[in-house]
């Protein structure tokens, strides 16, 4: 192990990037103590160096080109905290990596999509990349899922990794206002972005989601492997019905390996409302771990956030700093398997389905009959908020197949009494 | 870093020792792809050799001194699971120290008694000596602690460390059932020990909170400094009052770093009850960690137990098996801080005060006038539960100095109308 100073550059100079140097301005002589050597922040670069960003950066080299950090010979480590899964984000790591210098990052798009490779990269090169920040902010999920729980054979991983969406229903539950009200207070708070779509979408959580996979199962990331749905179409009624049954509803990445493969999905769905992500309210993460000797653990914290983030990034390039090179996703790139995808089909849960059906004798009986014929049976059924000609039926299955419970939806949907869409959501296990 | 394998003594075969062996036969290759090198069980010890412990240790050379073991050449890192703060398993580390082999621990007692003296002795050696184990069982706080959050001044660290104390104070509240009925059950059940002085007597919690505070504020184990009271003077009206103001009653280990200083504290408190810690249930361990970059985050999962506790060990020696050593402590042994002890008189909170008295009338004028003349100021009060000549006063009070309500309280006592020992919990802050 080495006592010479590791030089850090820092390639963006975001919220995040800010944040990070307000750590090192804030806790020098303790970040040092903890890395067992100097870690000097040495040169920076962002696209407009006057702007005022709350932290002097008078003291650093300067550089406009991202990539132009990454390979300054003076480099020991570069912070990757300019987004998105391509462009300078990418070039920069990779002309990093490529020499060997190491590379701490927050980019979960660039690591969802590239992983594989750029970890691959850095092996070679016995380089270090790290991704902490990309998972649940602050939370060290990355460090205990990769580490702490390394003895185990992870059976699930599952959680709230999407503060956005979080806040968004915790607030349309307790306001009682509808998603779009909600979502416009959110942007109001900076909590969404002016085009929502990458945090409703599902996007960002399915971003995260494949990283944990990758790391709780020593699989490939496989990003395109996980179905994604946003919550958009939850609408008020969902959420009430959801709490007078015992219900939240939240959106739910679900990592799942079985002897059928991996299954990674993204989705609303409900969990009990006393479960650990179930109570979880507002734009806090929480992700479950399940292992076959360490049972189930859960880690809560905030999901992003200058302090999150940056404390994070900084928790990583510590550990750089004590030395010995770590496999991105705890085993080496090419040790890391392909899952086989488990079919969707084959999963199964109970559901909560709202059906919207014209209101007149024998609709119900319609809507059973298609249900039994698929052979999902019904735990409870309720007709609820009668409008002129149309009512709102709301039924809760038992245990089904996810592929047969589909099917039945199609069905339903496609019925001369159906008037709207239906709604489909899994009951979780908690 | 070396690829050769790393030669693993355990030293106990019980329950924990047993679980380590089973991790290491299901496990095997997982763990030598993550730890990049083979880990290999070389060697056992325990008192008899010819129990059954459900687990094949004829593989193994066999000794029947846990120092011995500590001695061999062949033996690179010692797993410590014998237990006691003292005796053969102290002995036992501090031979395998001496000579530069790894130490890893599921000892609190231990730790929290000679931690320092412990990780000294590793540091003059080379060795890794780690105890994620001894802390919240498998879950892995003591790397969320000492790594993942390094880059924050922690503020406050606490939470549910003893499962046997949680568990008697659910049930009690869930069942209506008072203290010593429960913890019968517990003993039958095997969550408490015949003689439960360790747990409910708040040791147990107050070995493990000593080594959270070192850890997460960096200074030397000081269990000394840990104010303990247990949960033996809990009855069920309290909890059934916390409960109807909205708390509950748990057994919570609080560390906390100020300006004057350090306060570790175990004792039955109230926590809101729709908080983390207040919300949890059953023999499940949660730690909060309160960090200035970070903010809030909250670790959960099964604080005991064959698999977690043994989940916790091979993590640390998946980790020793990396390579790179880090200090015991986060920082050099000789680098930890003394802190102040921060006087407990000077710690402000809010109470909940329980009093015995006679029905009377002019008695809840006294109380009152000793509690005004005291300056703690009264948030609520309530007169419950008369008996034939005694009433049971609640108090709730706003925050006020610990030192001016423990005067107050002490006076209450000495009044001629108090017919029982008062009863003063703290209502901490989630």
């Amino acid at each position: 192990m080495t006592n010479a100073p590791l030089r850090i550059g820092v390639a963006g100079l975001g919220t995040v990037g800010a944040g990070v140097l307000k750590i090192f301005a804030a806790h020098q002589d303790q970040l040092n103590a903890r890395s067992g050597r100097p870690l000097e922040v040495v040169a920076v670069s962002a696209r407009n160096k006057n702007k005022d960003r709350g932290v002097d950066v008078s003291g650093f080299s300067w550089e406009d080109d991202p990539v132009a950090l990454a390979r300054r010979g003076d480099v020991d480590l570069v912070i990757e905290v300019i987004g998105g899964s391509d462009g300078p984000a990418k070039a920069a790591t990779e002309a990093a990596l490529a020499r060997g210098a190491h590379v701490v990052t927050a980019n979960k798009a660039m690591m969802a999509v590239h992983g594989g490779h750029l970890a691959q990269l850095a092996e070679t090169h016995g380089a270090s990349l790290r991704f902490e920040a990309a998972v649940a902010g602050g939370v060290p999920i990355i460090k205990a899922l990769g580490e702490g729980l390394a003895a185990n054979k992870m059976r699930r991983v599952y959680g709230v990794l999407n503060g956005t969406c979080n806040y968004i229903l915790t607030e349309m539950q307790k306001s009682g206002r509808d998603y779009l009200d909600i979502l416009a207070d959110a942007q109001e708070l900076g909590y969404a972005e002016a085009d929502p779509t990458a945090d409703v979408g599902g996007w960002d959580a399915a971003h995260k989601l494949a990283l944990l996979a990758a790391l709780g199962f020593g699989c490939k990331v496989d990003f395109a492997g996980v179905s994604v749905e946003g919550i958009e179409r939850i609408s008020l009624p969902d959420i009430q019905f959801a709490a007078e049954l015992g219900y939240r509803v939240k959106l739910v990445g679900v990592a799942e390996m079985s002897e059928q493969g991996l299954s990674q999905r993204v989705a609303p769905c409900l969990l009990p409302a006393d479960s650990a992500i179930g109570a979880l309210d507002g734009v806090t993460n929480a992700v479950v771990c399940e292992g076959d000797f360490i049972g189930q653990t859960v880690y809560e914290g905030p999901g992003a956030g200058e302090g999150p983030t940056a404390s994070a990034i900084v928790g990583d390039v510590i550990d750089i700093g004590r030395g010995g090179v770590r496999p991105t996703f705890g085993v080496p790139a090419s040790d890391l398997s392909s899952a086989a995808q488990r079919p969707e089909d084959s999963l199964a849960s109970a559901y909560y389905l709202r059906l919207t059906v014209i209101d007149k004798p024998g609709v119900l009986a319609q809507v059973t009959k298609v249900l039994g014929d698929a052979a999902v049976s019904i735990d409870q059924m309720r007709q609820i908020g009668r409008q002129p000609d149309a009512a709102t039926v709301l039924v809760v299955t038992h245990e089904a197949a996810h592929g047969q419970v589909r099917d039945a939806v199609d069905q339903i949907s496609r019925l001369d009494v159906s008037l709207a869409e239906p709604i489909a959501l899994t009951i979780e296990r908690a």
